[in-house]
């Protein structure tokens, strides 16, 4: 069977009552994509069987690969593999690996296992099991050779539908499925998307497999290498080798990573050049640091972060002269740098960054707008400045300073 | 027309793709359930106009209300309002307004207009227009009254859709609705959700007309007020009764919000009582502080923070004795009560918070596995600890360590 065109069904009331947000569909997509299979349609429907009954059934009319989320669980509304087994004609049978993994999980918790649970570890007659290394519900695949159809059925959470889908599901689908797209993602800091395009120019118009496209990112330009390929590592092995050539190009010098973000690199290239960074946040609040810090092993380049909120704790902790502050005032270059020298001196740092600004929505004025922010990185003499007109709201706002300050970072770390 | 069930239909082959998590679906099942306007399917469809034209024709059959999100941009491949328009028999007509505002944005911009874009200003003949205060592309609704039918379509952006279909649509659709329902969220801190249940049993019971169920946030503890009504006056009204009912239990000390996160609560508590805080971050590397300048106008209640990350810093930046890391380990109450005591000291604040654990991946040992995190929160001679036990990802552990932490300061700040 060859596995041509796909739909996903999402099981649950709670979809269409809003309560969550729909991730796994956009999971299993970008997913599906890449295995180059074809994605026409995904819907979603409550824990109702005749609905679900109806769904299951015209899908696969439509499709090769029908992928449910949900209902796996072990009350009575978790349909979801009762009814895709009474419509492919299969009977629930245990499966008694995943039965003692059941009991083993509620007894190493110290709880008692109730009889609804046991329906978890029953499954559509020769199926293919997906055991759950991160909670209760293992999936599985029906698959119809004669009719060349498949149902997989996954369980609905997130942090178990991803590795369950990576680790088990994926390798289970690419027996059935042709050549699959690999992508590389390569980050670019310091040159503009039209500036990439011109570079890139020739190549892009030459490149069919791997094709390469640029992106616009939130402050950053990503370009992404697609190769066509029969195993994920010959994809990687022709995406490398593009990468590779646009690494030759004038490009070169501006990427600061290949499938990593902008905090993950900054952090990865101080860690490289043993190099430390400390930050004098004041409208960004401690987002700078708090994205350099979700990197594990960021504590190898960051020892001290400050928020200094207001001038006072400018002036105290950073050793801001107050003159500046009536000379220039605290939006501005000036005050970015004072900042970003202070928290040097105090911390030693090699790399010092100061963020100042409005983000709003209140403070803003005709002269200094909501969106003005100033941000400066210091490295020994050298001093990086940016002055950004940012729209949009709050949150929107201190996210993009942080990755105009993380490129910032990289620029200076780079020497 | 009474619009009784809807069904929500998505265009655009980005969620096909997986490029984008479909976040306006939830949304807008989340209102429609609050109008009191069933929804059983939700699908998506990519930009093509054999399958989006067959999936309108087949919801029509099902539903009364279908709510189309995306393709209405200037490109050729946005062909919602074309589509939708040849199913209900309607020619497309441009709107002045629409077109005049349009010109206005592009020229606004120093922008030329193509004629592609002014396709946005069309519209099926008779449509409600719904104009869009933050993009270029308005929504619109078609009304069929003899088949009781309506087709609403709006932009797929979220910071479009919300504010569009909270100001104009909402108002548009209540002439079709009947009752509506209206909720309220009153957030507990402080007392677990079994208690919560123990204390509003009697309440619960009795309750019809608003409902009242308690549910468990994300280490707090969220008590959902529900009312049926006519208006969202009356619903509101009718929730404030119960939830004032409820301030009289002996849950009422423990409410720290009602409709309100835990970081606005606490930063409106102490802006209420003059309070400033000043937080000592190591393993949340800013979370808490990012989380507490999230709040517009907190520059009252923050004027600095520090991020703390290694030993070192906690001895130099907040005065933590070396030897208590050599006999109590960087990770203890002790500790965590330093860095607290220390910020207070260094600041000024009334209240100091300190935060230190293993957010891992890496760094647990048997002892002190990933998720042990320590929070201390002091006000005054008061001291409030928590020994926490997390499981889940670094984010996870890093934003539940957060959420302790923003609990400790509301209740420190009640006093």
């Amino acid at each position: 069977m060859l596995i041509k065109n796909s739909e996903i069904l999402s099981v649950g009331t709670e979809i269409l009552l809003g309560e969550i947000v729909n991730t796994d569909a956009a999971f299993i997509a970008g997913r599906l994509a890449l295995l180059g299979v074809s994605h026409y349609y995904q819907a979603a429907v409550g824990d109702n069987c005749g609905r679900l009954t109806e769904h299951i059934r015209a899908a696969l009319e439509r499709c090769d690969l029908l992928v449910l989320t949900g209902g796996l669980g072990p009350t009575y509304d978790d349909i979801t593999k009762e009814t895709a087994a009474a419509v492919m004609g299969r009977k629930l049978v245990p499966d008694e690996k995943a039965m003692s993994t059941l009991r083993g999980y509620f007894s190493g918790r110290g709880r008692a296992m109730s009889p609804a649970n046991e329906k978890q570890a029953y499954f559509p007659e020769g199926a293919e099991i997906f055991y759950n290394d991160h909670g209760t519900a293992p999936g599985c695949a029906i698959l119809d050779e004669e009719r060349g159809k498949m149902i997989v059925m996954l369980p609905g959470p997130p942090r178990e539908l991803t590795p369950m889908w990576l680790d088990k599901v994926e390798p289970y689908l690419r027996r059935f499925t042709g050549s699959m797209l690999v992508s590389m993602n390569i980050g670019v800091c310091g040159m503009g998307e039209s500036d990439v395009e011109t570079v890139l120019h020739d190549i892009m118009v030459a490149a069919s497999d791997p094709t390469v496209a640029p992106y616009c990112g939130e402050g950053d330009v990503r370009i992404r290498v697609t190769a066509r390929c029969n195993t994920p590592e010959e994809g990687r092995e022709k995406c490398r080798g593009m990468t590779e050539q646009i690494y030759e190009t004038d490009v070169g010098p501006f990427i600061y990573g290949v499938d990593e973000s902008l905090e993950e690199a900054a952090v990865r290239l101080m860690r490289e050049k043993g190099l430390h960074i400390s930050a004098a946040e004041s409208c960004t609040g401690g987002l700078l640091t708090k994205r350099l810090t979700d990197v594990s092993g960021s504590s190898a380049v960051l020892e001290y972060s400050a928020v200094t909120y207001t001038e006072r704790a400018k002036t105290a902790f950073l050793g801001v002269p107050p003159e500046l502050f009536a000379e220039k005032t605290v939006y501005s270059p000036e005050c970015a740098e004072a900042m970003a020298r202070g928290i040097m001196a105090a911390s030693g740092a090699d790399i010092g960054v100061g963020i100042t600004g409005i983000a709003g929505p209140d403070g803003g004025t005709e002269e200094v707008p909501v969106g003005t922010v100033f941000v400066a990185a210091v490295r020994g003499g050298r001093v990086i400045q940016r002055a950004l007109r940012l729209r949009g709201t709050r949150q929107h706002i201190r996210y993009l300073s942080t990755n105009h300050a993380l490129m910032m970072v990289i620029e200076a770390a780079r020497g």
